[in-house]
């Protein structure tokens, strides 16, 4: 069979490129029993794939030169020698930025089409939203009354931090770019909305936020982060899953050099800052998450939003507004079907 | 009664100066009923002082022009018109930098002259023990087999917190300012011992933590952090209780700016960093310190050491000292007897 596919031919400088992230066609070998053979319905494009393309120490090992760029897709069962699947079955995997793929069947987990739509695996009912619910209870542990405060706040993360702070009685305060931005977060149920390219951003945020910062759920950095940081309280949270704003950066910025003073509003406000991936809470929280989330979005009370592009051939353009945040909630390439 | 005092009478400018921090003598009110008079033995100096006489937010209110300087006493009753304690009894207070002090009894502790030198109230068994007890067993958590790194290692902090370490199954390397400290470390049980002052000081550091860093209590800051950070395991702990290399700063130093490095550390490690004043500890962990921490001093499992200096008129040298790391132990100033 053959796949189309993105591979990395040379790791970005800066923005990524076509040049950097090539369409290529490929065949690939037939799946030997414990394999199936899938065909990509939605690849999701995800911030942290940024790290996967640079060879910087990191969490996870970068994708090598040559290789087909990873990431997690939804597919369609095309053949199973090992009868695991049915063909025709949808399942999530993490098939990468192609059309077809062999993958292992115990990566694979079959997806229940009366469920939910089987692209929330990769969003709400997945990585995105599990990123949100684990760190938000297990680090930043809103209490009723609290303020929470979270960026890219229309996005996959930022929504469902936002609505889950509210389901825990904490007051939601969204960051985004744009009015438009804006207006969805107030769609969703969060107490206020602020756009972070807006003159006043930082009055913005202080009237939003009459009683400081309790908990600040980090996924842009940059900017955003400068301004929270004088109005987080003492024994604030800060779950730290991503620092968007960041990843293109090639130097580090001019001075002065402000890791001291970091680290003083840390000691004087007896802070805590807590690096996380979400796989470190899998095994202790992913079927609470689902049970929870599955039941919060039957109920209607946490929304969610998708922006599906077409065709694979617009994944690095995608993938580059994503990191600008060109995308309006969870961004997924629709390969097929 | 007279006092002789010394009192903030200007905000330092960097290093504190006897023209910030003169001595006078001044007229203590009698004490009534609730109260007592006291007599200073010994006063304790902490780095943290350095804090209560600028007026930057930070944990604790600053001392005001004119006060008389805060801190930990051990003092002898002189007068005690309420007969809650004895004349002659010893108690731990709050009595500042003065000879003598007029204090509410409800802020008193009676020291047992059998159980240990009256001194270690202020030192092992007192607020430095405590914080790196509680810093060190809350939010370090070290594992048997793990590394811990502290730095300003002959201090009553970091002397405790290796310890403390070591008893809990990890492997504790000290950073200490010259050979005769560093070998003083051996003598305490460190693992290893390193001089910060010396020209190979990270390929020491390398040497000495060759499964890289779990625990790193910071106390310090400055080059002894930017010498641990790349060191730092994936899920390392850092409790974060002082940072005194940066206490007589007046401005941030030159860049880059390295604020979004070490967020992208913490992200890419996991890693978890809190800030912390050992008194949010002290209802839950307090009575455990003690009986732990006289335990392990009874059967010798703890030793400790302490730096008294002679005379309230050598305080400020002396606490100029502290700041600059000439403190071998626990620094004390013998007031009276």
């Amino acid at each position: 069979m053959l796949t189309t596919r993105i591979v990395l031919a040379q790791r970005p400088h800066g923005e990524p490129t076509s040049q950097d992230l090539p369409l290529e066609s490929a065949q690939l070998p037939d799946p030997t029993p414990g394999q199936a053979l899938l065909e990509t319905l939605y690849l999701s494009l995800d911030p942290y794939m940024r790290g996967r393309m640079s060879d910087a120490k990191s969490y996870a090992a970068p994708v090598e030169i040559g290789q087909t760029m990873v990431g997690g897709t939804v597919s369609r069962v095309l053949q199973c020698p090992g009868y695991e699947f049915a063909l025709g079955d949808i399942v999530l995997g993490y098939g990468g930025w192609q059309t077809h793929s062999v993958e292992q069947v115990s990566g694979l987990r079959h997806l229940d089409l009366e469920a939910a739509p089987v692209s929330t695996a990769l969003g709400v009912l997945g990585m995105p939203g599990f990123t949100a619910y684990s760190g938000l209870l297990t680090i930043g542990k809103p209490q009723p009354g609290e303020t929470v405060v979270v960026a890219a706040a229309t996005g996959p993360v930022g929504s469902a931090v936002g609505q889950i702070a509210r389901l825990k009685g904490a007051r939601a305060v969204g960051i985004a770019g744009g009015p438009e931005k804006v207006a969805i977060l107030q769609d969703l149920g969060f107490d206020a909305g602020i756009d972070r390219r807006s003159d006043d951003f930082r009055a913005r945020l202080a009237e939003a936020t009459p009683d400081g910062i309790d908990v600040y759920f980090e996924n842009v950095g940059g900017a955003v982060f400068d301004a929270v940081l004088p109005r987080l309280n003492s024994f604030a949270r800060m779950p730290v899953c991503g620092l968007v704003s960041d990843y293109n950066t090639t130097s580090l910025p001019k001075g002065p050099d402000r890791l001291g003073l970091l680290m003083r509003q840390i000691l004087s406000k007896s802070l805590a800052v807590r690096g996380f991936i979400q796989t470190e809470f899998v095994e202790a929280q992913f079927a609470d998450f689902q049970r929870d989330m599955s039941g919060w979005i039957a109920d209607g009370s946490v929304g969610y939003l998708e922006d599906v592009v077409d065709g694979l051939d617009q994944a690095v353009e995608a993938f580059r507004g994503l990191l600008r945040g060109d995308n309006v909630g969870k961004l997924l390439i629709r390969v097929s079907g």
